[in-house]
C-alpha cells in the first residue's frame, strides 16, 4: 500500500477513483454474443451482474418485477414511500414537480410518515406474485424492528444497506443489531453494506454475510464527502473489498462472501471497471431512473436527500431515455453510456478477450487520471 | 516528508489541500448521540470545536453571545466596524448593497474611519453581559496600541491574527511586539496565527501561547495564492502544526498547546477533515456569513478585502440558509454541507467510530485529489 | 513500468495522455524550411505523415483526391455513405441539419441502408482516375466479405480498422479472420489497429501488417471511456507500441512496422507530440472536418455514433474555417492549433532542433500535467 | 531529475507549473518597507525587478518612459506598429475595436507592413529623450539587419527575444546569427531568449549574454502548446535556467548571468514564485495592457497574434483598471493580483522573513497541484 506523507507524523494511502482507471484490451477479441455475464447467489442465479438499488424514483413493485424478468435483481426499499403510503403515485407525482429548493424540505415531510407494517407484505408479494426473486432492504437501525414483516412475506434475498455498515455497533442506549447471530438465524441469504476497507468487509463477511456492499452507495446526487468528509474513493474500495473476499475465502474454508459495488456509477463503462476491479456484482440507481417506467419521473433521489437532520445528497432532475428494457439490453439511441448497460458490458469484455466474469476480474488496467473521461 | 525535484537545484515538498483527503471508516460504528464533540482551552471549555472567525460579516457582539449560548466561540474583532462606528448598521447594509465592482473600493473608504478606544470596552462588555465567554481580536500590528482596552474591558480569550504571524518579527522603525514577554505577562489565554510550518508554530507554542491558529484564515474570498504566491494546503499545514503540538509538549514538560486550523474550510466534511489530520478545534467564518442574524446580510468578506493598498480577497454573496442554531445543530434543509455542521461532525466520528476529538485525530484517512468532491 | 497499487491485489499502470506531455527544445534550432516530414510506407512515399481517417464527415473520393495532391494519404471508408448510396450528398446535407437529440437516432437510420458491391469499385476507381494514391478501410467483421471488391478496384493500400483489433479473434459463431493468412496472400500493404499495448501491437506486427494503428481511433466525439471503460492513454500507447515496433524489427530480422497514432489528436500540438513519442505519421479526422470541402459540412461524426446498438460517439459540431490546403500547409488564420497543421509540425521541428521525423521520435518530452493546455 | 515512464522505452521528466508551487513563509516576518527589491543588470540599477515585454499592447515610447520612471524598464519592439507606421495610434485604435474572429487576420494585415528604418533611430530618441534606460528587441531573423539602427540611436540594452533562442541554429540558406561573435562586438549589454533548459540556457550564457530570458514568453493568450506542442512548465524551467547561471558563474570564472522570466506570468502571485524559484527579474506583459495609458486600449497581444503564417496566441480583452503607477506600486482597488504588483512582491518577502532578492530565491516552496488557485 503506496503510504503518502500528508505532514509530519500523519499519512494516508493514495487512493483511486473510477474516472481515474481504464481497461486495457488484452491481445485477443472475442464475439460479444459469446460473452457470459451471468452471476449467482447462494441458490439464485441472474443472468445480469447487476443489482438495482432500493431507491424510491427507481424500484417500485412494478419495476422489480420487470427488472426480474429481464434478468436482473431489483430491491424494494421498505423504508420507502411504498410502506409509509399505500398509494405513493400522487407525492412521486409530487415530488417530480418541486422547485429544486423546495424539494430537500418537502421530501423531508413526505418522508416523515410512518412506515405501515402491513405495506410491508404488501410490497413484497407483488413482486413474489410475478414469480421473480425478491429483495427487499432495510436500514441496520431498523432490521431489528421490521425484518420479521419482511421474511413473513416471503422475500429471497434480504438487504441491509446503510451508508456504512460495521460488524460491530457500539451503542449505550439500545442493544444494537448482532449482526452475525440474525443472519445466522436467518433463513434467506443477507447482503449487507456499505463498507470501504479491507478490514471492514472481512469483518462484515465474518457475519456470514453471502454479499457485502463495497462503496457506500449513492453517487450522482449524494454529497457525502462535503458534508461528511468521508470518502474512500471506488477503485480503491472494490479492490479492497475483493481481497477481503479472497482471504475470507481461504480462512473460512471456501465461503464465497460476493462483492457487489456500491455508488459512483452513472455509465456502463463505470460498471465494467468495478468488474475488472474484482466486483462480483454492482449495485446501480441512476440509470434506472432515466427508464420511461420510473416511479421518479424523470427525478432521483436516495435516502440521503430527504434526512431529517442532515440531508446528504439532491434531488436530481434526469429525464427520461428509455424503457427498462433498453436501458438493460439496448438498442441505445445515446451515447453516453446510460443505456444498453449490459450490452456494452459484454462488448468490453469482448474487446477485451474474456468470456466470463471470474476471469475478468484479472483484465489488465492502467491508472489514467489525465485521460478524456467521455 | 516527500521532497519533490521541481528543477535542478530546487525541490519542495508535496503538499495536500483538504480536498484531496477522504476519511476512511474503521470497522466500528457508534451512534452519533454517544459522541463527544467537547472541547476545552485553558480553564475555558466549549460543547463543541468550533471558533467564528473575527470578521464583520459574522461576528457582531450579538452574534457572538448566540454562538456562545449554543456552545462555540465567537471572536469579536478589535478592528472591524463595530470599534470604529458607534452604530455600524447602516454600513453594514450598504457594504450588502453594493455592486460587486465597487465593493472593494468602498469598503476601503469604510474602513478608513479609525478605532475609538471607547467602543473596544463597550462591545466585549456586550458580549461579557450575556454571560458567555468573551474573546476579541487586534492583529500584530495594532496589540501593542489597543491591548489594554481589550483586557480591561475584561476580554477572556485574547487573539491575535494576522494572515502569518511570527515569533520573531523583524523591524528597523519601530520596536516589534515581544510576543513571548507579551504573552507572559498577560493574565488571559492567547490565541495566535495564522501559521503554516512546523516550525514557525513551534517557535508560537514556545511564545506560551495557550493555542495557535493552524493555516492562513480567510477561504471563500481570499486570493492569497494570487496575490502573494503563498500558499501551503491546509492538509499538510494542519498535520505539521499538530506534529509541532507534540514535540512541544515533550520538550514543554507538558504544555498543549491548541491547533485550531483557521482557513479553507466552508463546508462540514472540511470541519471533520481538520480535526482528523490533528486540529484540536477550527475556526470558521463564512458558513456564519449564512445565518439569518448574520451581520453581512448574505455577504461575506473578511479584512484582507479592505486592505488600503493590497486587497487580497473579494465579498461573496452567501445567501441565508437558516438561524446560527440549524448552521451549528440542524435541522438542515440543505445537502452542501453548510448547515448542521455540528451534527455532520458527530455523524462523521459515530459512522468512522471514534467517541471523543482526541481519538478522532488518529482516524485513517486517504489522499484522493481524483474523488469526487461533493 | 511503473506500477501503482489502486488496491490490495489489483495494480495498474501508470499511463499518460497527450495533453500531459509537452516537448522541450533542444540547444539547437533549425529554419522551419529545411525539415523533412517526408513518410514512406512500402513502396509510398508521402510528402506528409498524415493519413486522413476513414469518416464520411471527412473524406469524399472528392476529398480523398485533394489530400493525396497535396501530399497525404486520405482513406476510404468502404462502409459509409459513399457506398451505401449511389448519391449521398443529400443524407450528407440532411445530417447537418439535424438536431444535435435527433442525430443519434437519424444517423442509425441512414447506416442501416446496406452496403452496395458495387459501389466499392466506383469509389476507389474516382480516387485512382485522378493519379492519387487510393487506400480503402474495412472493419474485421466485414473484412472477408468485401475485400475482393476493394482488391479489384485496385486500392493501393488496404486498412483493417476497427475500435480494438487482435491478431486472434475468438468466435465460436463463425470462422474468423485469420489476419496472418489474409495478409500473406494480399498483393497490396495492409495497415491494422487499433490497438494500445506492446503485445497486442507486436502480435498485429507479426501478422505481416506494413502498419499498426496506435490508439482506438475516435476523439473528438467519442465516448469509449464512458460506454465502454476502456481507456488507455494515448501517449503511452504510441510509445509503447513503437516499442513493440522495435523488438519486432529484431526479432523478424529487419521489417519495419510503421506505427500510425489515430485517435485524440486535434490540434497541430498533438501530432507533434505524437511523432516525439515515436509515431512514424498518424491518423486523424476532425481538423479535416472543418474544411470547406469537408462533405460534413461542419459537422463531424465517425461510425461509433451511429452503432444500431451501442452508440459511443456523438455528431459535432465543428464549423468550417478554411480549405483542405490551409488546413494541412496554411496560411492560417486562427490560434487554436486547427489550421497548418503541416507548417506547425516543421516549426516544432525546427524550434526543437531536428530535421528529419525518425531523429525527432528521440526529442526529450517532459510530463507537465499542470502545464497549461492552450 | 525524475524521470516517468510514458511507455516502454519513452521517458520524460516530470515538471512543474508556477500554479502548481506556494510560497511557504518561513518562521521570521519583516517590515514590507524595509524590504529591497532593487535589480541590477550590467552598469543598470533597476529599484524593481520587473521588465516590461516588448508587445505593442503594452510598450509605446510614453509607457516605456513612464514605466523607467518608475524604476523598471521596458523594452520597445523594434518589430512593432511603433517602427512600421509613423503615426500608429489609428491602427491600434482600430485593432481594439475588431471582432475576436476578425482579429487575426487583420492583424496580420496590419503587421504586413515593412519595418522602416528611420523610424528605428525615432522611438528609441524618445524613450533616451526621457533620460530613462532605453531597451530594444529585434528577432533573432531580423537581429542582423536591423541592429545597427538600434545602436547607432543609442540603445542601452539589446534585447533579442524570439518564442525560442539558440546559441547554434543551424541554416542552409543563410548566414545564421552568431550570437557569441555578435555579442562581444557589441558595446551594450544582450539579453537573449528565451530558452527552457539547463543545456540551452547555458550555451545561451556562453555567448556572452548580460541575461537570458526563461520561459518562452507569452502567457495570457499564447496557445504554444496546443499549436506546436512545447511546452516546459515554468517553474521547472526556472530552475533549470538559475541552475546554469551558478554552472556558469563556476565555470566562467565569475561572470553572472542574469536570469529574467519571461512568459505565464499574469498576478503578483506569479511574479513572487518566479523570484522564489531562482529568477533575478521578471518580464511581463499583460497586466500592463490593463493601465489607462496603455497603447492596445484595454487589449493585448503579443507577435505570436499576427504570425503570417501560424498564428500562436489570440488577442485578449483585459479592460482597464490603473494606471502604471497603480499597477506597479498601489494603491490597488482589486484584488486579483493584477495591481500593486511591487508593493505584492514586497509584502510577500516581508511575509517569507527576507529583506533582498538574491535570499529570497532560498525561500522555502511547496508542490501543491490541489491547493486553490485564487
Amino acid at each position: 500500500m503506496t503510504q503518502v506523507e500528508i505532514g509530519r507524523g500523519k499519512s494516508g494511502r493514495r487512493a483511486y477513483a473510477l474516472d481515474e482507471i481504464g481497461i486495457v484490451p488484452s491481445r485477443r477479441t472475442r464475439d460479444p454474443e459469446e460473452v457470459s455475464i451471468a452471476w449467482q447467489i447462494d441458490a439464485y442465479r441472474f443472468d445480469l451482474p447487476l443489482v438495482v438499488a432500493p431507491m424510491d424514483s427507481v424500484v417500485s413493485p412494478r419495476t422489480a418485477v420487470e427488472v426480474g424478468r429481464l434478468g436482473g435483481l431489483a430491491v424494494l426499499d421498505i423504508e420507502g414511500l411504498w410502506t409509509r403510503y399505500p398509494d405513493p403515485e400522487p407525492l412521486l407525482a409530487e415530488a417530480a414537480e418541486l422547485d429544486d429548493d423546495a424539494a430537500t424540505r418537502r421530501l423531508q415531510e413526505i418522508y416523515a410518515e410512518p412506515i405501515k407494517e402491513e405495506l410491508i407484505g404488501r410490497r413484497i408479494e407483488e413482486v413474489r406474485a410475478a414469480g421473480v426473486t425478491a429483495a427487499a432492504r432495510l436500514s441496520p437501525q431498523r432490521t431489528v424492528r421490521y425484518y420479521k414483516a419482511v421474511i413473513d412475506a416471503g422475500a429471497d434475498i434480504f438487504v441491509i444497506r446503510g451508508t456504512t455498515v460495521s460488524a460491530e455497533h457500539v451503542s449505550g442506549q439500545s442493544e444494537p443489531l448482532n449482526l452475525k447471530q440474525f443472519i445466522y438465524e436467518l433463513d434467506v441469504p443477507v447482503i449487507v453494506g456499505g463498507c470501504a476497507t479491507y478490514t471492514a468487509a472481512l469483518h462484515l463477511m465474518r457475519t456470514g454475510a453471502a454479499g457485502v456492499l463495497a462503496g457506500f452507495g449513492g453517487g450522482s446526487g449524494h454529497t457525502t464527502a462535503a458534508v461528511l468528509g468521508v470518502a474512500v474513493p471506488m477503485a480503491t474500495a472494490i479492490a479492497d473489498v475483493a481481497a477481503a473476499r479472497r482471504d475470507y475465502l481461504d480462512e473460512s474454508g471456501g465461503r464465497y462472501a460476493h462483492v457487489i459495488a456500491d455508488g459512483s456509477m452513472t455509465r456502463s463503462g463505470d460498471i465494467a471497471k468495478a468488474l475488472a476491479l474484482g466486483a462480483d456484482a454492482v449495485m446501480v440507481g441512476s440509470p434506472f431512473a432515466r427508464a420511461t417506467q420510473a416511479p421518479g419521473n424523470g427525478f432521483h433521489w436516495g435516502s440521503e436527500v430527504h434526512h431529517p437532520e442532515l440531508p446528504r445528497g439532491t434531488r436530481l432532475r434526469v429525464g427520461t431515455v428509455g424503457t427498462i428494457e433498453q436501458i438493460l439490453h439496448g438498442p441505445s439511441t445515446v451515447a453516453d453510456g446510460s443505456m444498453n448497460l449490459m450490452g456494452a458490458l459484454r462488448r468490453t469484455m469482448a474487446t477485451s478477450g474474456y468470456s466470463d466474469l471470474k476471469e475478468f476480474q484479472r483484465v489488465e488496467v492502467v491508472v489514467a487520471p489525465g485521460a478524456p473521461r467521455r
